[in-house]
């Protein structure tokens, strides 16, 4: 195991009925800018409820952040907080308003160009906004950690940061407010868990049992679950234990100590940014290609997870990945998410485009080895056509 | 799942070397009171690493915790704090030094007769000085959560609180400083995480997947391991390892949201108050009798242990749980803990002594679904003698 620092101060109220909390959770003298994506908030009454909860509490609503959101509609929020003199912060959503409502969270109170926050993984932050967040679509667990993702539309760049700064104090975490996800969002949300999963599991072995089994039930538990989430849409448990994987799946428990890949999420970055489809779906088409293309060095992950995951234990070697990578594709396919390019109408001359972007952002020497060169990473597209 | 609060701020800081980073962890100006216990902190070098990462800070010491730290000890800490205008604590050593930091964190603070933090679990705590800990021992989790037992001798009682304001603020781990534990205290460490988890686990299932594989993984990597550390005691990923799983058997990740038993530890604590039996060798003497004659309430989750933890998938229930209940015994015993009564020179009269003080604290209750009654702690007592 390498050494490694662990810090996680975020509060989990977790359960149904948690939004009353708010109450207790956010400062009482607070002015709040609440901050939200679509009219779904509306829609379901969640917002209603967090309001209800914040009782006398000034607040101001920021509405409309998109998935993946935008640099130049948050800054808008930046913006308002100015103006209204807001001294808290409240996300409500899913990760991208929670993404979101980091970087505003950072770019209030940052000294200089809030697009240098991206541009330095954030480095440059030196402190943010406190802010609280309530969850209502589990899938990025950015309700548990530090990092955000935010998109700059004029540049068509997805880029990322992180900073202790920008944990949240708290995330209310109540499984009810699930029920009425669009399936495709369901869908998405238990594909990005898993492959955040994957991401930190399948690098090379470091002599790391815990973060390993921690990692194997997880993933385990989504594959159980996954399908249940789209037959069952109204099963507290279902949706309770959906919700808590996507949570432990990115707060840095299972990612501790450990080599990283991450190159599925730099590509997939770049298909998002290119053509607007959903975050989960660029992966799913990305993962089972960069499996394939990188079995040699991935071998002993690989055939562990065959093993403890999929019960694969026949074969040869190249055959017990061929099964591994296979069944992960399916699972994906039956949680109703395409694994091919071609099924995104992605054709050779897209592979040529993104294949651009990622020249212009820099990734050129990605994952835990460092070895995914443009080279691999066209041929890990191509694979996957 | 049950709802449930989720908070651990500790921050973690594990690998080899990582002492020097007190000078960063420490603020720069305080007056640090460093607890230890005997003389091993001394004799290894440890405390010197400390004084010498510490730099400039005055320092003073406070050596002689105790294994059970005792409230006449701490409390002459408390002492030492107030003349010395103490205003960063930080603890060197194991469970008990660290269970005896929290205890005097709180106490020096409170007003009033600080025997009352204890006998109201906790509840009493308004504030805490701030610490910080270096762990040499693994085994009690303390380094990373908000619980500490203290013994009062004058009372022969051993009694337990909880409060938010004694998380460490920061734990060092280093594998490397357990290399030179004596076998003994190691083998208590690998059944005291152990039996942590069995606490959490073994109780009555709620449908909560992810705390129950977490929980597995911790218990096999605990059964692959602790062999290992005990005729490999300088291998570092052995170390690392086991380091690390008793810190997240008891860092609240595994325990949150389902039932909690812990009438092992109730009973265990009157052993070590009356007899000064180290506490390991308490619970693991009186673990299989407990799981024995609470195999009814105990047995969903009980065979999954079997299953899961041990591979036992043949023979009827009760012969499955005989099974498992006969793994964990010899692992124990394996461990070179025994796991009768009679090993440690109890007897029947033994037992009357033991019930007396159970019942004149309380313990009348225990368990997940409180019907551990004093009957009950009776049998179980005879079953194991």
């Amino acid at each position: 195991m390498y050494s490694f620092d662990y810090y996680n101060p975020t509060h989990i109220s977790f359960g149904e009925g948690k939004i009353t909390e708010l109450d207790k959770l956010v400062p009482s003298k607070a002015k709040v800018l609440v901050l939200f994506g679509g009219n779904s908030a509306k829609r379901t009454g969640t917002l209603d409820e967090v309001k209800t909860a914040l009782g006398q509490r000034d607040i101001v609503e920021f509405g409309g952040i998109e998935a993946n959101p935008t640099y130049e509609t948050l800054m808008q929020a930046v913006t308002v907080i100015k103006e209204e003199k807001i001294d808290f912060l409240l996300a409500v959503g899913g990760g991208s308003v929670i993404d979101g409502t980091k970087f505003v969270a950072a770019a209030a109170l940052f000294e200089g160009e809030p697009w240098d926050i991206l541009l330095s993984w954030g480095a440059k932050v030196i402190e943010a906004m406190p802010f609280g967040t309530v969850l209502t679509l589990p899938a990025t667990g950015s309700e548990m950690n530090s990092a955000s993702v935010v998109t700059r539309k004029e540049f068509q760049a997805k880029l990322s940061f992180m900073s202790d700064h920008v944990f949240p104090q708290f995330s209310v975490l109540d499984p009810t407010k699930t029920f009425t996800l669009p399936e495709r969002q369901v869908a998405n949300g238990v594909v990005d868990a898993f492959i955040h999963i994957t991401e930190q599991y399948l690098t090379y072995p470091v002599n790391a049992p815990v973060q390993d089994r921690f990692a194997e039930g997880l993933l385990q538990t989504l594959i159980e679950l996954g399908p249940k989430a789209l037959s069952q849409p109204d099963d507290f448990d279902v949706r309770a234990n959906l919700m808590w994987v996507a949570t432990m799946a990115l707060s840095g428990v299972i990612g501790k100590g450990i080599p990283h890949d991450w190159a599925t999420h730099m590509i997939g970055h770049e298909l998002t940014a290119l053509y607007d489809i959903d975050h989960a779906r660029t992966i799913a088409m990305i993962l089972p290609g960069m499996l394939d293309c990188r079995r040699d060095s991935k071998q002993e992950k690989l055939l562990q997870y065959g093993e403890r995951v999929w019960g694969i234990t026949q074969g040869t070697i190249d055959e017990r990945i061929d099964a591994a990578i296979a069944k992960t594709r399916e699972f994906f396919e039956a949680m109703g998410i395409k694994t091919r390019l071609s099924d995104y109408d992605l054709t050779a001359a897209s592979i040529d485009e993104i294949m651009t972007k990622l020249e212009k952002h820099g990734m050129t020497a990605l994952g835990e080895k460092q070895d995914v060169d443009l080279t691999m990473s066209r041929k890990i597209l191509e694979r996957n056509l």
